[in-house]
């Protein structure tokens, strides 16, 4: 009997936030695309807290959705409550957040999925993967590229084959998952649901390294058992901003979230406890991501804070459901139920879901190129969780740019790597790709150099033209973008021109407390033009921020040049200590003539080029100092 | 370390259709119950068709929602298009039907219990049953109920108890479940997701017998690639009428289905792949459901029909999903695909998700009470597909039976039983516990001896004052039952004593010819009466049939008479030589004064009685025959 067989361009496994962007880029840019899930009904789940977007992720989103993704127009047709946060700080900080509709959202996002051409849906559960070529063993040297084995599909359930040039894996936390509540264990990466059997196996056979990491949950409660009146109301912003730039207006009625707060008692049951929680007795050994921490590890960590905030947030319009953000836990169960027993509000109120905690594996991500593709394995790309980051945002994200690279690399293209001043999105591959991770990384506004440019107002500006050039961004998208941006160029020419008392207006909007309807006092030319008003605040935005953005692009410019100093042929690499010596030899066989050139080179890191470059710089500094980038 | 307990009167376990209404029905009767689930995002789940009633089952829908169920609600809440079957034929054939829209039922039900008052929800996977006294071994008789053990509560897993008076069991088809596609097996019972790990276990310790039945499902196509040009359209019912007594009228817009059908080159395909259908290559040896089969049972056993019908059914307005009813399937993945290509309008068709067939343990109803408790555990209930039929009706009818029974029995009060002339559920249950089952059992009006008194439109009338007994129908449903059934007695009395033409309005009305509009040009007294639409097609319909009915209730009346018939003291039971020897034993024991105490006595069934009673009437007659009840 011949094996099934099933021949698409690009397979995407799993239909999370990485595999859904995955799969729906693939497909929008032609590719034909399977997108395998173990549950057609899980399809965009949000496995924990129901909300979207926050500080730097917002940023995230709004950039997937410049670029033609999907994220931002499900969290608008399907949010129950907008909020801008930081809105009193600088534009740079303003950062989307949103409750959705959990099961909205998910079943939105499995609409999308069936309706993309190109893209076909299949409920599978994937064993294996089939390669051409002789596995490099875990723990031996990176080959080069082309000596690497490559990918031409995958075996599932049942013995059929699935084939393609490229497959892109999104496995979340399913990978050898283990969930833990207190001293109970039960396999699997979500409650209720199963794990993904023998994958690690086949990643492992390939010679990729795995880790563990952990992540958890809270407790979920009926809101028919909570007394609201002793909470504190949090409502949703009075004039909701859409993430995504194609969302005219946010016009669903907002639901408000609750506030409460753990308290000295609360504390007390942990750490009376402490040793039955996995963490501590020693049951999880991996590490969970430090900006999420447990209340348990909040309690340690912050031994004297007496109370910590509870946001208590609906998981839907038609649901009771309370998602408890700010408590997950993997406490035992009694614990959960004297925990919640003794917060303000909670007195009475029931738990549906436990919180627990999941340890699952994840592949260091220093072993993908810049493209998601992995270096030991061509065709083969991770996008998400399996790269230790943790976050919807983040992991939608990575799905995006594991998509479109799958796509450009079958069709022998350039590949698309976005730079760390172009794109939270570049900072969120590079750091991964090159630094690793140590704890689930999660994206912040500190992690990017240039957080001046990289502002949520700005994302379609900075990206929705590469969405373009991709085949990405539609032609609705491109036709709106560009009347928005000649609308801003037709203002900056005018303010540049206009004067009043003698100064022009652009010199005017400088001015801290001077905003567009006084500018249109001034000129009735300015007022005349018909701009947006999304528009309008672009334009005051850049303008007010042009000092600092010059700044930072001047920055940028300056990195840029060091990438053409040259090099001697004659340099001896073997000379710079610092060095690593795969560094030394590498550079010592190829004499790259400059540093861009170097950088090019397989296996080079912006660490080595960092060293490279000082030591070009000034020889003698580096000897006193034997720190790197 | 003391285990983790949680006081309940009711457990429910599992939360499908037959769980969500025994959960229900126990928190309305005023028992502090709890529901707990695998998974709650899957309460309400509609596992197989998305479609609610049809013949004999939307009778059940009906008797469900008269006595206070939720049932009949929800599909009205979220019907995508609804259709009385058998309109066409006399009232007592009328059968509601509705497809649902899947999620949106499900996540209503969801809703429903989360605002139940008394009622917990909890995810939980239970492991075991915990009794008080000794378990009776398999094989070994019956014991008196006085000797059984007892239900105290069931064990979940992580370790902790749920305690109760009384446990209902709702495993569906999750006992030690098997999923077959062709050669593969999965465990699980429903695709994606668990089984029910020990629990078949638990209930053989206890001394239940447990069999194997086995059901399936067809394959879930994206309707994006369907060629909708070719197939027929099936519309909805132009004035769709609601299933539940309490909705008003169905708003919403239907969507229509779409009809499509085998033909010979498919059956060619199956009949070439017959021996690698689980059911024929003796992988499954289990029996399904007869009145459901596959397309491989129907190909067999239709051998000489070239063409089955196909209903193309949405899966809800929000998704292309499409459930293809009429051709569930166990047969291998590329015969799947090989079917469907070969099918008009699915030439392009991308399966979504294959069908498949799933063997699972249900346990004989011959070991129930008809409160369905069991005989071996007191206070321990099966409910729904655990009791060997299939349907999502028959099970939430069920349900609710089972949930009435367990509250009456904490409270010490007499047993709910309804009877073969009350009710569809009546008959069900005396069927199940009677006669058990040799097959997946499903509801027929076949099965109702008195099926012109069991129609759809009079369930209320049947039950709705039955409901207000057990306190089960709401306050708001008893004042509408009673302004309508006053309405009807006000009607019926004035037929009587109104005249036309010298015959009162009554004997116009039972004329074939004659409708209410007649009536009213016949008498302004008539006409003025404040009476619903519904009222008036009761009364109507009362009138009409009045002649059949009398003579159905005349039969129930009999047979009741024959409950008293008296036995003497002196009757030698051994000399019958047609009873079972069981009987023979208990009979001369207890020496029952009538057929009524007869039938009171534990374990005696209705064949015993019938067999008893004719031999009372005609002691002669039974050596000639040997035939039963």
């Amino acid at each position: 009997m011949s094996k099934t067989h099933y021949q698409y361009d690009v397979i995407v496994i799993g239909a999370g936030h990485a595999g859904t962007e995955a799969a729906l880029t693939s497909a929008r840019m032609g590719a034909k695309t399977a997108l395998l899930t173990m549950n057609c009904d899980t399809i965009g789940q949000l496995s924990c807290n129901p909300a979207i977007g926050g500080v730097a992720k917002g940023q995230i989103v709004r950039e997937i959705d410049a670029l033609g993704g999907e994220m931002g127009k499900l969290i608008d047709a399907t949010g129950i409550q907008f909020r801008m946060l930081n809105s009193g700080k600088g534009p740079a900080m303003w950062s989307p957040r949103a409750q959705a509709d959990k099961k909205a959202y998910q079943f939105l996002m499995k609409l999308r999925v069936e309706e993309q051409e190109n893209l076909t849906i299949r409920q599978e559960m994937v064993e294996s993967l089939i390669i051409e070529g002789t596995p490099v063993p875990e723990g031996a040297p990176q080959p080069e590229p082309e000596d690497c084995p490559r990918i031409t599909g995958v075996l599932v359930r049942g013995g059929a084959e699935y084939r393609a040039q490229a497959v892109i894996i999104t496995t979340g936390t399913f990978l050898q998952a283990i969930m833990h509540t207190g001293e109970a264990k039960t396999k699997g990466g979500r409650a209720g649901e199963g794990t993904t059997g023998t994958m690690s196996d086949s990643f492992r056979e390939l010679g990729f390294q795995l880790e563990r990491f952990k992540t958890g949950t809270p407790a979920r409660l009926n809101g028919r058992t909570i007394d609201y009146s002793q909470l504190e109301i949090q409502p949703g912003d009075e004039n909701p901003q859409p993430f995504s730039f194609m969302t005219e207006k946010i016009e669903q009625e907002q639901i408000p979230c609750w506030l409460t707060a753990t308290n000295q008692h609360v504390h007390d049951v942990i750490k009376a406890n402490l040793h039955r929680a996995p963490m501590y007795s020693g049951q999880i050994s991996s590490t969970g991501p430090r900006y999420c921490p447990s209340v348990e590890d909040k309690v340690v960590r912050f031994a004297d804070k007496s109370s910590h905030q509870i946001f208590l947030e609906p998981e839907g319009r038609n649901t009771l459901e309370i998602y408890c953000n700010g408590i997950s836990t993997s406490l035992p169960r009694d614990v959960q139920d004297e925990m919640v027993r003794s917060i303000a509000g909670l007195e009475n109120a029931e738990i549906m879901r436990y919180g627990y905690a999941v340890e699952y594996d994840f592949a260091p991500p220093t072993q993908l190129f810049a493209t998601l593709e992995t270096k030991r394995v061509g065709g083969l790309y991770f996008a998400g969780q399996i790269n230790g980051t943790t976050g919807y945002e983040e992991a939608a994200g990575q799905g995006l740019i594991a998509g479109v690279n799958a796509v450009l690399k079958i069709a022998n293209k350039e590949p698309f790597i976005l730079d760390r001043s172009q794109a939270y999105l570049g900072v969120l591959i590079d750091d991964l790709v090159t630094k690793g991770v140590d704890e689930p990384y999660r994206m912040f506004t500190s992690r990017a150099e240039y957080r001046l440019l990289l502002r949520q107002d700005n994302a379609d500006r900075r990206l929705t033209p590469i969405g373009q050039q991709l085949g990405l961004a539609d032609a609705e998208r491109c036709a709106q973008f560009q009347q928005y941006e000649t609308q801003i160029q037709t203002a900056l020419t005018l303010l540049a021109k206009l004067r009043h008392q003698g100064n022009s207006l652009e010199e005017w909007l400088r001015r801290p407390e001077i905003e567009w309807p006084q500018l249109c006092e001034f000129s009735s030319e300015l007022a005349n033009v018909e701009m947006s008003e999304r528009a309008k605040q672009q334009v005051q935005i850049e303008v007010k921020y042009s000092g600092y953005v010059k700044r930072q692009q001047q920055d940028i410019e300056r990195q840029k040049k060091s990438l053409s100093l040259r090099i001697p042929v004659t340099f001896d690499y073997r000379a710079v200590p610092q060095l690593r010596n795969e560094a030394k030899d590498k550079f010592s066989r190829v004499k790259p003539a400059d540093i861009a050139q170097a950088g090019r080179i397989s296996g080079i890191t912006p660490a080595d080029l960092a060293i490279l470059t000082l030591y070009l710089h000034e020889p003698g500094r580096m000897s006193q100092k034997t720190t790197g980038a």
